[in-house]
């Protein structure tokens, strides 16, 4: 479909840091987020879920529309026009690649250990970078993180995250640091222990986590049925 | 900018109902929601604004993009189409405007006594429905209404909701019933009363509202300085 792509945000968590998967366009010192377009029978979703595919080898991601950029001046540095005079391929005159366009941004939330992240056509590499020293990107592509990180931390109030981000197994401490990198700020430790066990989504495993120097903790993993419940229905703790 | 509408559901609030403006297809005995196109250099923002000026005659709306519909699937049944032919225009050939289209939901919430609803080219009424009676709708259009009030039920969780759609000054039983509105449920009147004032956008008034029954109820209005830093910023009270 002509004058609309789609932009991805796909966030992992590693080390305590909430990471970001960025494309570094050929023959270009510049970065790009995982974009394409959509085919002309595709439902938009699934565009979205192919691009992360083909950029991390994984199916069944979540994955969240979250804004589309609409900007006439986002295009005024165009990278899909420069990435092909870079490239050597020349579009056709006119065509709307080198003019506006909008771009429909997702997000997903990635298991890290688990991505094989490939580069696509225009672009030499393909990696991580953490949200707090992300690299000048094209176009309005550092603006789009932004959003996203806002759309994340929004969506921390009302409902479950932190599958796919998280280990199947976890301590509460670890689920904390998750949400304390993703707000970008400490947690008191009893409020939060509290607040997300009166939540419902956690089941308390049998057993302790080993090896660690003071009281083993407990493990926790997401029950998942309750999880995506809340997922469709959002917490009950509002209104 | 060809493939790609705006549709805009404004809500208003009238006699202790949650209203949706339609427009009245001409020669068609069907109801479609005011929408439009995005003009070659215009912000996307700013067509909404225009579309929402144009059937409302207001100026200043609070606006928000909720979602982009993509289903190939949903101009099966083009109401564009359908219209051109109604009003006698015949479209070039091949035109994207008989094919399929996105469209970039907004939703609009307004002052229903302030609002001098005007139909379009394509309709013949511009009429208020109560969200609870809503006639068929062309395409996806009753599709984009429901999931246009699930997003204002989720924004009710975090930020401020209800300037504009409340008198300047309203009593805490008048707020209650315009949540209990949105949320199609009934609150606990003082739960309500101790969230809402936990939120610090209200300002309790030296007048009480007289000629009631009862004890003269307190009359508040909006800070509108925390309201606004509260719609920037989300309340507190979560994370």
């Amino acid at each position: 479909m002509p004058c609309i792509s789609i932009d991805c945000v796909i966030f992992g968590f590693h080390d305590n840091q909430l990471k970001v998967l960025l494309l570094k366009i050929v023959n270009l010192d510049g970065y790009g987020l995982p974009a394409g377009f959509i085919y002309k029978d595709e439902h938009i979703d699934d565009s979205a879920k192919r691009i992360l595919n083909e950029r991390t080898g994984l199916h069944d991601i979540f994955l969240q529309q979250f804004y589309v950029f609409g900007d006439p001046r986002r295009c005024d540095n165009n990278i899909t026009k420069i990435t092909f005079e870079n490239t050597g391929i020349n579009p056709p005159k006119n065509n709307w690649l080198l003019q506006r366009f909008l771009t429909i941004g997702y997000y997903a939330l990635v298991d890290f250990k688990a991505v094989n992240a490939t580069p696509d056509y225009f672009s030499e590499d393909c990696e991580w970078h953490d949200i707090h020293d992300l690299p000048a990107m094209a176009m309005d592509h550092n603006d789009i993180v932004q959003q996203a990180l806002v759309m994340l931390r929004t969506h921390l109030r009302y409902e479950p995250v932190g599958y796919n981000l998280m280990p199947e197994k976890f301590t509460m401490p670890e689920l904390q640091k998750l949400y304390e990198t993703v707000l970008d700020r400490k947690l008191d430790r009893r409020n939060f222990q509290r607040k997300m066990i009166s939540y419902g989504i956690l089941k308390r495993l049998k057993l302790r986590r080993l090896n660690v120097a003071h009281k083993a903790p407990y493990l926790y993993s997401f029950d998942l049925r309750k999880y995506h419940k809340a997922l469709n229905e959002g917490f009950k703790s509002a209104w």
